[in-house]
């Protein structure tokens, strides 16, 4: 049995709690960071709050092994006085969307071998990938998150403004993008390029150019340069 | 039954002729479009051939209606002296990758009514989405898709990069990539945004500036000042 304490009220924590209150071999109790006065013990205590607050909140906590749930801090933001960890979900959290947890990597660190297979244990009982990143490559993996996750939403954001510009339901696009993020299982993302920058295909570019705005012809001039840049870097 | 001819040997050309000869009330032959002597006579012909080679090859062919299936080319591209229409299928074709029909959106144009009615049910013998597009319409559907699709994979590309070189499977990214595509059924792209760029975190920004190699930092500009100034544009 693994005691667990969660703490934080936004999207991660919630999700996480909700999880391992379902999980076998695990008890969890959800603290709101700002009521952080009556903290049970627990073998582990994962503090699930914005980047900001972890050092603040980690330092009022005397429990024997105290974790983040961040991608983009080090394991030493956290100032408690014991053992120290990362529990990362690299996942997008929405409020009103399920999640499903055998299909998120969990991206675990501890400062020894003992620690790393608590935390291992417990993302086994509610997930199936679990993953030893520390906290160089974890930063890494947040970079490269941004790219693959927030950035190409943008470019979607500026596909459905296209659309909406001239008049095309969006909708037709939607099983493109699919296709788009499902053909990087058999390909990899170098062998799946297609389009007019890697063949160079300099009059459909210039055609495209005009159709757009000065802001996304900034990107896609940037893109575009990059694309065909992409062996020599 | 529709007597269809498709002109060409690419992927497009030839996933559509495999995905015809399967279908009721249809009749299909394939041309090579350097064989263009004996061409059947047939209700529609559809050139499936690289963008530059549709003004020649439609040039030479005397059926009554002639049709493209180039979603960057204009309808009066076409050189035959009859009908003209275009009937662009809406997806990344792979040669090696079976494609699902029913989930492609088919941008159908004629100059006429009756030719319309004789696309879509040519359209709708193979698959379920069937979408009337104009050429200037199917231009910006176009250019959208570059982003959405090109673009996007781009920056797949990346985040690989940035996963190699630091000793992280690109395979946890992978899940991150699929839940991002399949955010925005429920949610629009606007609303699904999220990441340092939207919040303004500007220490996040910098730590991850620190990590990239030039051309990286560029892009990682390019869109974060895009998404920054989102509302305003």
């Amino acid at each position: 049995m693994i005691s667990v304490v969660v703490i934080g009220k936004g999207n991660v924590a919630t999700h996480l709690n909700n999880a391992l209150l379902k999980a076998e071999d695990v008890t969890v109790t959800q603290i709101n960071s700002r009521k952080l006065e009556n903290i049970p013990a627990a073998d582990v205590t994962i503090i699930a709050v914005s980047d900001d607050a972890i050092a603040e909140v980690s330092s009022k906590i005397e429990n024997s092994f105290v974790v983040h749930a961040s991608g983009a801090s080090d394991l030493n933001v956290l100032k408690n006085s014991k053992r120290k960890g990362v529990f990362y979900m690299l996942q997008t959290f929405s409020k009103d969307k399920k999640v499903d947890f055998s299909k998120i990597p969990f991206c675990l660190e501890a400062e020894n071998e003992n620690d790393y297979l608590v935390l291992k244990k417990l993302a086994e009982s509610i997930g199936e990938k679990v993953y030893s990143v520390n906290s160089e490559q974890r930063k890494a993996l947040h970079v490269a998150a941004v790219f693959v996750n927030n950035f190409t939403n943008h470019l979607y954001k500026i596909g459905n403004d296209i659309c909406n510009e001239h008049n095309v339901p969006f909708d037709v696009l939607k099983p493109l993008i699919k296709e788009t993020a499902s053909k990087i299982e058999i390909l990899s993302p170098k062998e799946a390029q297609t389009g007019p920058a890697i063949r160079n295909d300099k009059n459909t570019i210039e055609n495209h150019l005009e159709l757009l705005n000065k802001n996304q012809q900034e990107i896609y001039k940037t893109i575009t340069k990059s694309i065909q840049n992409g062996s020599k870097l």
